[in-house]
């Protein structure tokens, strides 16, 4: 039986992870400094930023495995707070907690923003790791100093690149749930041109390649996303539609930030490919599921 | 005036820069666990290890500047000591102070075990960053997080990567100490084949260097090295000379470790070109320095 400790437990992604690690008969161990609704597994009340809460915790939970995706959530203007650097500080003694108490093998949430953007399709063995911001250079020095500890201790860690998520329960100001809040209300809904392409995946796809990943014993840098492009505009026509409010997506009514790259795809080979995962969630699918979440719109 | 703060101040390093930077004036807050002989500096006692001394000590100090030496002295099978973790994660505490107090330009100590070992010849600009320790990857990692860390404040950093230095009250596990206690004691004293070519820098220039370095405006990884390969069997009989004792010098009674590269050798174009700095300690004098400060023979 593996003993699991999931660190943002209650966020977007870790949600998914605690069901999809208990849907496979794992001991799931959620740590979140907020409540978690669920008697299904043991939650550990902590905030990991705080220096002893990561001894604490492992210290109770004993974990055979470590899924570690609490991290203050980035948003537009937050990618460069110093906020991010308490992240990784708390993330150093989370691995070193668990790398003291015994534990195995870890599966630690990447991103994208690792990568320099500019080619289309980012790889794990081809891009060069060149972050453009704080929390993109938090996150890479994390893996490093990570796998290099893991290589030292004979530890098994992966490192999941995760691309572009969406979902129920998502931060508002990100892309689909602002359009989605603003379609829902009725209201106008001003988005840039749309032509650049993004991986999109939906946060239980996420959740189960987090999973997957866990169960095995691949090492390293994998990228989490489906592996294929859509475009901004192509996603907010198919929500407008969906919405019967097509007339309210403004295309072009917003800039394109300065640096917007065209396209970021993740090439997914090892994903696929070595690990044997494919997504299950069709984006009209999934774009539904986060229609439906939303509050409906008052007439 | 500059308030500099100095961690590290009582390590093989620290104290000559503490020298270095009372000689140019500045005012000197030097942080050590271990006592400090001077009254010409403030000393402030404290652990960086411990989660709030960063906080206690720059709050106290207020520095505009910061020179970061502290870091467990890696030794011989030390390279891969959990410890490492410690220290990074320190030094991403101290340089959160730091920041957070509005202190302005920072030199931090990397290493030359931050590139991958091959190429005799190692650039900050062309050489690949691969550390084959975890020494050299919680440093390298640690750079990363600082870099874009000033990026993002409008902060000024110099990140030292320090070669082979050699001087008085150095660790006697190490090469240059372990050869003089020997010597010293009239016993012989077994070496390597000797042909390695490593690039030996003396303390006291290291200092000079990182105080300059301290001074400029020079961003980014600057390699501090003497630019010039010596052979471990050069020094080594050079010391027996200067002992008056060559025949107890052993040349390939001990093997070379695996993986020990023929060649590291600093380019110093951007110490000694950009940022206009040179050494001032000859090899021989140096050498010297290490044997006068040694005890005597008792024969």
């Amino acid at each position: 039986l593996n003993r699991v400790l999931v660190t943002g437990a209650t966020g977007l992604i870790g949600r998914h992870v605690v069901d999809a690690l208990l849907a496979g008969g794992h001991e799931v161990h959620a740590v979140s400094s907020r409540a978690i609704d669920s008697n299904r597994c043991r939650w550990h009340r902590a905030d990991l930023l705080e220096p002893d809460a990561a001894r604490t915790v492992v210290g109770a939970a004993r974990p055979t495995h470590l899924l570690h995706l609490a991290w203050g959530m980035p948003r537009v203007g937050l990618w460069n707070s110093p906020e991010n650097l308490n992240w990784h500080e708390a993330s150093i003694r989370l691995w070193r907690e668990f790398s003291a108490s015994g534990g195995g093998r870890a599966v630690v949430a990447g991103s994208c923003a690792e990568y320099e953007w500019g080619e289309p399709v980012l790889s794990e063995r081809s891009t060069p790791l060149r972050p453009a911001t704080l929390y993109g250079s938090c996150k890479d020095a994390l893996r490093r100093v990570l796998e290099a500890s893991a290589r030292a201790a004979g530890q098994s860690l992966a490192w999941a690149r995760i691309f572009f998520v969406y979902g129920p329960n998502d931060h508002p100001d990100r892309l689909v749930p602002s359009v989605v809040a603003r379609l829902t209300a009725g209201e106008p809904a001003p988005v840039t041109e749309g032509t650049q392409v993004r991986d999109f995946l939906h946060v239980r796809d996420v959740a189960t390649a987090l999973v997957a990943l866990m169960g095995s014993d691949i090492q390293g840098p994998v990228n989490v996303g489906s592996g294929e492009g859509v475009a901004i505009r192509d996603v907010v026509q198919e929500l407008g539609r969906m919405a019967g409010r097509p007339e309210l997506i403004e295309l072009g009514a917003l800039p394109r930030p300065d640096g917007d790259p065209d396209a970021i795809i993740a090439e997914v080979s090892r994903l696929c490919d070595e690990l044997g995962w494919s997504p299950s969630v069709g984006l009209r699918e999934g774009l539904a599921d986060v229609l439906a979440g939303a509050r409906p719109a008052v007439r």
